[in-house]
């Protein structure tokens, strides 16, 4: 099966999975009160938006690779995987102030359109939290064996601490011009953490050996390097009808995805008086985002950060190789590895 | 030994053991990054300001209780029992924009003075939703026997829930009147979950018998409602000397704590018209706060509040009296809805 359809046949899985979980969640919260099964059905609706699934089937493949069935308990683990990565994005448009989300409004307007500024932002920091906690009860209630439970519940636990720390450096780092170490530094935590998480949650589950954790641990860094790297270009240069938003949006915010850091690095003089001009002004044109795009092309520093994810998604599929998963997930996560590496080649 | 004495001794072990635990953490950031040092260290300020402690020591106290000794193992909980009460006082200064925290500045007007609101406001949320992931850590590196450990862990997942479920209620409580039910629908999640978490963990990890944990569930019910109560009636009627800060904070921001929400059952049409006016207008001066509290006083909402508060410091007693668990400890919840119970006449 290629990428696609495995992707689309798991993923369905985890949506059917999540619309079950959530029929359960708004049946508790109607008894509770009318505001908080609101704030719920918004919750839904948002984790509910067609996605990838990523996260999720990263979990699922991997727990098969271990030779872990598909049942009701690895499943409620998926949607305790997809409650955990919305978590994170929840709290993640509320400090960058992001309107959308894959096609949607984001919570804190959702919930500000209704309640002001003010009590918007708060109820979605809360629904955020809540997100977090109903993440790990879901693992926690799975029925898997307690020993390896906990080390899950560790791994998410872990993860939350760095993505969050990660999220201090984004924020900081729009204001200064970090290093590529620094860079490095931030994106250590970040995506690197989140496929980590889901795909050794998989591995433990289902009963991976021991040395094979750490082969996977690696892997998953390689992965999340090679996904943040391609998902930070995209946004700059994907045009608005292959991204589904309009692009420029890190620039705009003053964001260093890491081909603005090798930028700083390689751009000329001239180029970083304009670039510092332009990145972080809010409102970018047309014309001049298309500026700032050409000098990160003549700069060689789209090439660069290519490069780098390249680099990432090759190491990636050499320690994939390496692991005992059986040949079906191995191929799941070298198939997706070589996508990242293919689709880079549509952002010029 | 009298309640202020405990509380002295067995703070100032937490607070020595706080001390350490951030030691640690500031020496394993320092080598990550140094806005991750300053992050923590600014958490660390935070939360090592003077407190009672009440959190910590309950978890220390039930733990005796039940035959543990204060060792490093329980000392590690109590740590992570504190930073779990601070990782959502933190998110609640954030979203209720108080400006102060037990004589301090609360965290995001700390960094928003060094960073400007929107990046200050993101990373107190983003310390805060840290700050609960190192409550867990703490609790799951405290090496307590591992069904024990994942008991504790589903507490303080199960508590982060409903409080955060209460902090929506206690939102939208400002725009609305709720009914007394209402009231303990939102209330039931708040200081009872706190105190619930503090209690249990100390009895789960101290072996308690199976029987007692659900008699403390009661009784942890109780002293928080006994406490919520008297903890606004202190806001709305301490004078700023006995309450270190500006009194009043509630009434301005249209909070609706249970003497506010009587008074609307009990008050007549007149008083509710100027309630209405003065309630959530933001600035109160000195002489409307006054006349706030006397309709509060005239109503009878004040003393059915203090009935209420008295009510369950007595159930709460009744339950501790039924526990299994030592004098001393025993002695010390008692003395504590005693205090409650007393210190509401200071408040007229």
């Amino acid at each position: 099966m290629n990428l696609e359809d495995t992707l689309e046949r798991y993923s369905s899985i985890v949506e059917n999975e999540l619309g079950k979980y959530f029929e359960s969640l708004r049946l508790e919260a109607g008894g509770y009160h009318p505001s908080i099964l609101e704030s719920y059905k918004r919750l839904e609706e948002y984790v509910r938006r067609k996605g990838k699934r990523l996260a999720s089937c990263s979990t699922l493949l991997t727990y098969e690779g271990y030779g872990g069935k598909i049942d009701e308990k690895i499943l409620r683990v998926a949607v305790g995987v997809e409650i955990y990565r919305h978590s994170i994005l929840i709290h993640d448009d509320l400090a960058d102030k992001d309107e959308t989300r894959r096609g949607g409004k984001s919570l804190h307007v959702m919930f500000s359109e209704v309640h002001g500024v003010r009590l918007g932002e708060g109820l979605s920091m809360f629904i955020g939290d809540i997100a977090y906690a109903l993440s790990l009860e879901a693992v926690l209630t799975s029925g898997f064996e307690k020993e390896r439970l906990l080390r899950v519940v560790n791994l998410f636990t872990e993860s939350y601490r760095r993505v969050n720390e990660s999220q201090i450096l984004d924020l900081l780092f729009e204001r200064e011009e970090p290093s590529v170490e620094e860079w490095y530094t931030m994106a250590s935590k970040r995506a690197t953490s989140l496929f980590t998480t889901t795909m050794v949650t998989g591995a433990i589950l289902g009963g991976a050996p021991e040395e094979d954790i750490e082969v996977l641990r690696s892997a998953a860094t390689h992965i999340g390097y090679a996904f943040d790297i391609q998902d930070d270009i995209i946004d700059t240069f994907a045009t608005e009808q292959q991204y589904g938003r309009c692009p420029g949006g890190d620039l705009r915010k003053g964001k260093k995805p890491l081909h603005v850091v090798l930028m700083l690095e390689l751009g000329g003089d001239e180029d970083l008086k304009i670039f510092r001009k332009l990145s972080g002004k809010g409102v970018l044109n047309g014309e001049e985002l298309e500026i700032l795009k050409e000098m990160l092309r003549r700069s060689g520093a789209l090439d660069a950060a290519k490069a780098e994810s390249i680099k990432h998604a090759r190491k990636a599929k050499d320690f994939i190789a390496k692991t005992k998963m059986k040949e079906k997930s191995k191929k799941f996560f070298e198939d997706f590895t070589d996508y990242i590496t293919q689709s880079l080649e549509w952002y010029r």
